[in-house]
């Protein structure tokens, strides 16, 4: 088997939007999808952390990948996440994603039990890898431990390279922690390494990073894909300031929330506002202190739009 | 609306019985319930974390809530654990326990995101109890934040009581910390409080508990039960003690995996032994430490057997 071509660029891990009654609504889904795409993306990972994925049934993700795919989102630019914590329901939505076409799966381990061995976290990734058993299947692990509780080491991910180098091809780390970053990047230098916010993305690149994912591209896609395409220049570290600068004004409020507010402003949707628990809206006092640290940040988009 | 009668006694969380491809074994799965109750359970919680329940399908666990029904086991003897993270699965699992007459749902908090506001587990339980609108149900609220890494606190259990006083009547306390189970008998006296271990069972059935909710009664039933039955008795603290070795005993291993090392030595049936990822089964030397520990404990049930 032949490795396909590395996914590289600005990916979005797209805020999912639910109805007054907290369905999802598939019409504003992939209308936000073509948007982000239009506003600069590379690609975009749709049933992250950010998407309130783990708040989604599994046939809610399946009913609304289809949509995005039916709406004319090419499979290709996406990476799905599929990573539950029920072995039938990762392969279910793993084998989906991937007969769908689409570029990859971003898999988180089973996250409910804590403090499992690498041996059972491997065993877990192998037995979706089996099962699934297609040669189109590309892995992207997601390693988000302060939210999932569940670490992917770079023991496991040693491990799981050694018996599945064609399907296991790369990560999404959010763990924050720039060292763990900077050691993925030199100890996994084949490795497709997506760092999971844009705080060091320039440093990032500068080691072999394949691009960011990251929440902030909800409302700043433009920002962040000028410094992607220009971190070789002497605008980057600019271009990195003014990113970084958003980013901290955004994690001032609940990010999920505070995200819906900003793209229910931006596009005069009040649809946007509505989250899924445990997850509540922004107080008005909340919702005002965001905007005025976008403001304050110097948040374009937004200024433009208001 | 006037609450149902209390639920007492020795629970079992039953471990769940998985063929040699992973599937569930209801078959097995009906018996180990059989034995448990004819050994001297009062109640099963069925898809606990002790079962595996969140490496089942939601459709996995109604299929075998059905076939243990089915076989005969009384469902006002069983507390069902529904709580996963997506609302609607939620909302599904619990309104099909509580049609099937179960006494009531051991329901976690959604387990994904952690730091979550009150407000927002508040949301969360609430839209289930609407969502669900059914008389019956009875609601037993899951803290076992070790695990889940999400806590149900005393002020959420304060404004959902104060909300649906009818519905949410107790809670599993599976914190490990004394101080808080003997906070919960103080502060909430109608509530129904089940320990989720044996080790401090006798000094909580003297506070008010209602009984006990633990792993081991899927091994040591018989002797749980003398406990609950003769807690006022003078014998009360030697067959605290006795548990409690068994307890400390079990818990020299991997839980779960040895757990089910013992019942399938018991029962003498080798299915027992699979686990789904992320577990690993005991390798030989844990298997043989486990069992001279339990040795070591007086443990009659496996010498009997042995």
């Amino acid at each position: 088997m032949t490795r396909s071509r590395r996914l590289e660029g600005l990916f979005a891990p797209v805020l999912t939007p639910f109805r007054d009654d907290l369905s999802p609504d598939a019409g504003r889904f992939a209308g936000h999808c073509r948007r982000l795409l239009d506003d600069g993306c590379n690609g975009l990972v749709l049933f992250g952390t950010t998407g309130e994925a783990n708040s989604l049934a599994a046939d809610e993700r399946i009913a609304l990948l289809e949509a995005v795919v039916a709406a004319g989102i090419d499979p290709a630019r996406l990476l799905v996440g599929t990573g539950l914590c029920a072995l039938p329901e990762t392969v279910r939505l793993t084998a989906h994603a991937t007969g769908l076409g689409c570029a990859g799966v971003l898999m988180l381990p089973p996250f409910f039990y804590k403090g499992m061995s690498d041996d059972g976290l491997y065993r877990a990734y192998a037995e979706v890898i089996e099962r699934v058993g297609d040669d189109r299947l590309r892995v992207y692990l997601y390693h988000i431990p302060k939210v999932s509780g569940v670490a992917v080491t770079f023991g496991l991910i040693e491990r799981l390279v050694a018996s599945y180098e064609a399907a296991v091809v790369g990560i999404k780390d959010s763990s924050g922690d720039w060292d763990n970053t900077r050691g993925l990047l030199e100890r996994f230098p084949e490795f497709t390494v997506f760092p999971g916010n844009e705080m060091d993305m320039l440093e990032a690149l500068r080691r072999g990073a394949a691009g960011c994912i990251t929440a902030t591209a909800n409302i700043n896609a433009a920002g962040l894909r000028r410094l992607y395409d220009n971190w070789r220049t002497a605008d980057a570290e600019a271009l990195q300031d003014a990113a970084s600068s958003v980013r901290r004004a955004a994690q001032t409020q609940p990010m999920i929330p505070g995200l819906k507010e900003v793209v229910a402003r931006v596009s005069g949707d009040a649809g946007w506002l509505n989250v899924r628990p445990p997850f509540v809206g922004l107080s008005e006092a909340q919702s005002g202190e965001l905007f005025a640290s976008l403001e304050e940040a110097g948040f374009i988009h937004f200024r433009a739009a208001a």
